[in-house]
């Protein structure tokens, strides 16, 4: 069965949120080490999904999640920040810039198919960083129309249900082998996109063997489409 | 308080469903005043949608009602289908043109706000409507989120939600004064398009003097918004 769509994780796979975050502490006058607290909050992220995942904390959005999370760093690091300038911080996820290759990489696998985000970040943030980045997405699916969280099974599943499609005819695409992981126990097909700087120069690297493509970008994703494989 | 986005009706206000269901019966053979058929199915719409939202009819997606709608019209005026070329008519509903104006006004009003739709019609026929016009959304919005249809308030009251906006922050608009009605009572500010075609040539003119625009098509909103006004 051919794949009729592309469902695309944004975080880290299409945006360099840390590059946009760090920039955010620094126009905060945070400027020590403003990537490593980039890295702290979004390291946060996965355990406060999965309380809202297991019930043990009502649903809230990445906005209001990010608010949490960035209280509970700055308390630990003895960091004080206004009411004001945490709402910067958390405005900062909604205007992070795209990977090079993305805008073109994202035209030219829609010439294959509908292309779509599939992201735990909210409908309001996505559709924030598409058009900061200029991004053309057929649609925006988020985790937020489900109310649980990737690696939900119903968050694919659902994205399968919307664009009309059998899991098989859906492929998901992420730089993170756990998403890809969850999609796959929900029936869809997955490529791995590497993102070495994700985590900066020099960080671990990453590679998703159980993957049925994996690529470099999405130029690359495009043309193993267009081959048909 | 500014209008931040825009949602948009589509059968009707960006797409001409009357020529191509016509067109699509043509091609089934049904020759005798395609029109008329093509008016006499989607004159159903309502009645069906009513009985989804009065709870008398479980949810069921644009196909699955149109196939309803269309046996009942096949039945009672004794015209033969074959369940293939069924299918293909209501397959004709993804792929009906844009009004000549739709593709350049949402492209104007975008330089202005957010655009995306907020139909009935469920995601998957949004998305097929969109790439064959080649409409440019920031965000495909339907009905099928909320599982209720509009003028259901929920459907109005979630848009906003989803995009994080105030409901007076958002405006619906919609060559149908009932459909911009539902969106007042929900709190949103309506744009009226006239569509003097869409029922053909020669059809009652509408007009909803309670819309905070009206206006001849979207290149015309888009200038409306340019204003300031």
């Amino acid at each position: 069965m051919a794949v009729r769509a592309l469902v695309f994780d944004v975080f880290g796979t299409l945006v360099d949120w840390r590059s946009g975050v760090a920039e955010a502490f620094r126009a905060c006058g945070v400027a020590d080490n403003p990537e490593e607290l980039a890295d702290d909050w979004r390291a946060r992220y996965p355990r406060i999904l999965a309380e809202v995942n297991d019930g043990s904390r009502p649903w809230g959005n990445f906005d209001e999640l990010h608010l949490v999370t960035l209280g509970d760093l700055l308390a630990e690091r003895g960091i004080d920040l206004s009411a004001e300038e945490r709402s910067r911080l958390v405005a900062a996820w909604h205007r992070l810039d795209p990977w090079s290759d993305v805008r073109a990489g994202l035209e030219a696998v829609r010439r294959r198919g509908v292309v779509a985000t599939l992201s735990n970040g909210h409908v309001a943030l996505l559709v924030d960083l598409a058009r900061h980045g200029d991004l053309r997405f057929d649609c925006v699916l988020s985790a937020e129309l489900v109310r649980a969280y990737k690696p939900a099974p119903e968050v694919y599943q659902t994205a399968a249900c919307l664009l009309g499609l059998e899991p098989t005819e859906l492929m998901m695409v992420a730089a993170h082998p756990w998403d890809l992981e969850g999609a796959r126990r929900a029936g869809l097909r997955t490529a791995f996109v590497d993102r070495p700087l994700e985590y900066g120069r020099g960080s671990a690297g990453r590679a998703d063997p159980a993957a049925d493509e994996s690529v470099a970008d999405l130029l690359e994703l495009a043309e193993r489409l267009e081959g048909g494989r």
